[in-house]
């Protein structure tokens, strides 16, 4: 069986003391560069891969400085402090600029924890919604990368027409791996970014559109991982505020047992 | 007139290119260092006293990677990436360990932009409330750094009695600086973290707890912030879920125009 295209295109290999290298993966490409969402989780892996790690993924942010190339990328995953039960991350990836020196495409840094079993609560209720079955497959349109989704819209699908007569901005969805593929943090971070640009659809004007800096927390873990399995995830995001070229998005992800995995926001660029 | 204690606070002298040095202030004290707020502006501050600094802040995310103690602290603020409109942006703050060797104690990044004027839209509006003269100012107790805010709570005050009873995690206030102070980026940096942790409302039960990230985006630009002037800000935090030792938080911040100026994000390290 030939390794899922999810695992080809966060693969890393180990380049030194905290530096792996990758490349770009051409089944997740976007417009420009690959999707981001798939970027995300392979600087994420580093940290993940690296020997000095210290427990599970509770925060992630990474800041998108320049298209991703093609050819071969070098991540740095530098572990800046460990303390008894965090662990801070810096991240970054490098390419080659036109005069060979390689220049930022990502900055990123992450969190990680040993958690403890505490007083814990689910306290943003998954909104209703039609069960996957019976809301219609989002139909892969322009770029590779969707195809590596399997997206069905309950509200908020990308505009039929752009006519500039949108009302709001938010969009729910049951969104998974396609081919299915058991849930783990680094496709969770890489779900929390496969919503389409908010303006879009507030607007109903397609603008050029691409993610600046994008947080996600985690609020999984492992034993919630595994109960959520190869099962749809619930998705959310919505826009609060459209300001002279970036918007934000704020995002949750819920597993069909509606524990929430994930909260994630995005400031994102746009133009005109 | 002797300089506001924030300014004093968040002050750097250049030590070196990329580098700056500044000192935890007495007078913004918190239970162990000082209050995460005002830290966060001290890294942002790096950034925009930075020779080489291009537009205005679009978002910052900042790590506290341990308690920031007495005696100075060395700031590097690095321009990762400079492209035509954006600039990305790597910060980390050090202080000498046991051994004398220097040690990361936050890590940070942020993204600056020179804004362009395009289609605009607050999408989310303030919730009506008293206004800031009718609600009753919140009386600072125990930290030091409570009584450089002037904080008038419209709904979700600290529980008066830790009871266990807690029903739900909003908290909605008016705040501003005491004294007034003209808002800028570095103040609605550190007003984004002012609110007491979601974990306290909820359960009505006051555990050990401490930011470990927090993520804010500006949406305001300099016009929006000189609208503000000294008036309060509207804020509102919740939680969204409280999972095994880390909770989330959502935050906004309107002007008294109701005009939304910043949106924020941090997750919580919670004990029991």
């Amino acid at each position: 069986m030939s390794e899922h295209f999810f695992d080809q295109a966060v693969a890393l290999r180990p380049d030194g003391e905290h530096t792996f290298r990758g490349a770009a993966h051409p089944a997740w490409a976007n417009m420009v560069g690959p999707f981001g969402g798939i970027t995300a989780a392979s600087a994420l892996n580093g940290v993940l891969s690296h020997p000095q790690l210290l427990g599970a993924p509770i925060a992630l942010t990474v800041n998108y400085a320049a298209a991703l190339g093609p050819g071969d990328y070098r991540l740095a995953a530098v572990p800046a402090r460990t303390n008894r039960s965090t662990q801070h991350w810096t991240m970054a990836m490098t390419q080659p600029g036109a005069d060979g020196a390689e220049e930022t495409v990502l900055t990123a840094t992450a969190v990680t924890a040993a958690r403890r079993d505490t007083w814990s609560l689910n306290d943003t209720a998954m909104p209703s919604a039609a069960p996957p079955q019976d809301c219609g497959r989002f139909n892969p349109f322009g770029v590779e990368w969707l195809k590596r989704y399997d997206m069905r819209v309950v509200q908020g699908a990308v505009p039929s027409t752009w006519d500039g007569g949108g009302t709001d901005s938010l969009t729910q969805m049951w969104m998974r791996d396609d081919p299915q593929r058991p849930l783990d943090f680094l496709s969770l971070a890489a779900l929390a970014d496969v919503f389409f640009p908010r303006v879009w659809l507030r607007r109903a004007t397609r603008v050029p559109a691409g993610t600046v800096s994008i947080t996600t927390y985690f609020h999984a873990d492992a034993a919630m991982l595994a109960r959520s399995g190869t099962g749809y995830l619930f998705g959310q995001a919505r826009g609060q505020a459209f300001s002279n070229g970036f918007f934000d998005q704020t995002a949750q992800l819920w597993n069909e047992a509606g524990e929430l995995l994930a909260s994630s926001h995005q400031i994102v660029y746009y133009k005109e």
